[in-house]
């Protein structure tokens, strides 16, 4: 299977990340040798997607106690953990990531890197597993449409969304996919465009506003997008633009999958009302085009249970989900 | 009531266009002494909108005649109208504008000033009368959603799409826009949230993959776009985008209006499928940001005739349509 490169190395006890705000135009690696250095290479986005962001934060924290005397091990240990933590305190899988390597209670290197190796193996693993829960809808499929970056960039090797068109095209099956360009940060035009291309998957980039059309004159054969939060109810927080994808995919009988980690169930969350939505700077969607006018720029939206055909996870596939199901696909 | 600057100005004789390529950020006019100067104004958009360009054509035409030797006036009325029809070959009403000038058959420039005059002043009238017909379903709304622009900058005075809320503006109902940006031209975002927001209407621009969250959150209580082709059957063509916001109006159960002059109705298509849908550059859709891959562009979808509330035109409101109150209502 041809992959895009990867997101993270870890290689002769040393930690780079892609660059990811140079995509698509320049593929290069910035080694990142001191916890100030991953610090802000999580800050500036250099590196981005929540479970990529624990990855190379468990890295970077291994790293950093392997090249202390043994003496300061314990100081860098405490030092360190807490200063990725604060890196972006909002990402639930830095703090979790941070925490498995703490709950070890050793400053030795080699448990350390250890941990910090099958944090990244597992997520490989997680994302394999999605890929062969969901291969099977894409070999029915001639058109795949995606929405944002779910992709090997935002999570390991596969991707989760990305993950099942990965594993069937290492399966010799061809497709073809619409990329939706993501206004207004576009992940999709930068990053997923890029990533599937690179494997060679054959892409077509469109704007937001095309996919109707498109379904109108049947070719999207089926969506798999990403999900930031799934609801105990299965309601699903997704980056802005899911909800009018689910809409347009039940009006026009497109199946509509969602594929995620099971970790990201939160059955703390009762239903969609529950989930805050973040807004951000009303300057990333005027740019410098639009005129001076007040922006509005939700970051996300909910897509209710009612519209999601199925749910693609390492625990499965699950379709026509209801809170029982859901409780019990997700508890696995 | 309070409205944007003039598209077209005819002063002393003399024709300006406000240059919409500098909008939104200079708001300046462009001289057009010549038939040379309108023809490359046309063709560089500085001048845009169907109705508008026929309108700055009808003068440019006049206005080349009446400064011509008496013994030239024949020789200058045949080459302009060449010269003007061939700038924007597809635009229906450039051609339709000069044909009426030249069915004067005279070139005595009291005539053709007086009708060039006269197509304005139809115009003007043609969205003072949509803007009458539609204002009663904005004062009914809090919160409306456009596409796209269809407004005065494209036509004149008041617009199409946005003739009801220039009416309902100026009779002192207080309400609010949602602008789609509008991708990949941005025209909403340029345009039509500048025109509004100078005429003191309360205006927040959005990306087009936005409409679906609002709507879910009740906060969209009336669509209005314009169009381009009306087919015999109420299946309508309009800017890409149109169709899917049609599809959530639906969902949601949000009224979804279509308004355009009469003339835009065109009985010998017979629906939708009939309508040629302009694929344009892939390079409006890429910018300068996304990967190198393929992008598909096409200018416009259809939106069918069971998506469309009604239609708001200069010969009224027509709503629930069928073929049948179709071809009553624009005959009329």
């Amino acid at each position: 299977m041809k992959l895009p490169p990867p997101t993270i190395l870890w290689e002769h006890g040393r930690l780079s990340v892609l660059d990811q705000r140079l995509l698509p135009h320049e593929v290069s690696y910035r080694e990142l040798p001191t916890i100030a250095d991953a610090v802000d290479a999580i800050r500036t986005l250099t590196v981005r997607g929540a479970p990529a962001i624990g990855i190379a934060a468990g890295y970077a924290l291994a790293q950093a106690v392997s090249r202390a005397r043994p003496e300061k091990r314990e100081r860098v240990l405490t030092d360190a953990s807490e200063a990725l933590k604060a890196s972006r305190p909002t990402a639930v899988n830095l703090a979790a990531a941070i925490n498995r390597l703490l709950a070890l209670d050793s400053t030795a290197p080699s448990d350390l890197i250890a941990e910090a190796v099958a944090l990244h193996t597992e997520d490989r693993a997680m994302c394999a597993a999605i890929g062969r829960h969901g291969a099977h809808l894409v070999r029915r499929a001639s058109h795949v449409l995606t929405h944002c970056n779910a992709g090997a960039l935002a999570v390991s090797e596969l991707g989760t969304a990305t993950a099942p068109m990965y594993t069937a095209h290492g399966d010799g099956h061809r497709f073809h996919v619409w990329v939706d360009e993501t206004r207004p940060l576009l992940q999709g035009a930068r990053l997923t465009a890029w990533e599937l291309s690179v494997a060679g998957i054959d892409v077509t980039l469109i704007c937001d506003n095309m996919a109707a059309s498109l379904m109108a004159a049947g070719r999207v054969d089926l969506v798999i997008v990403g999900t930031d939060r799934v609801a105990r109810n299965g309601d699903t927080a997704n980056k802005i633009g899911t909800l009018g994808l689910a809409v347009l995919a039940r009006h026009f009988q497109v199946p509509f999958y969602v594929a995620c980690p099971a970790t990201t169930y939160d059955a703390a969350t009762p239903d969609g009302r529950s989930i805050p939505i973040e807004l951000r700077d009303e300057a990333e969607v005027r740019g410098d085009r639009a005129a001076a006018v007040r922006a509005f720029n939700p970051a996300f939206d909910v897509t209710p249970v009612s519209l999601i055909t199925g749910f693609i996870t390492n625990h499965g596939l699950l379709e026509n989900p209801d809170e029982a199901s859901l409780l019990r696909h997700f508890a696995n």
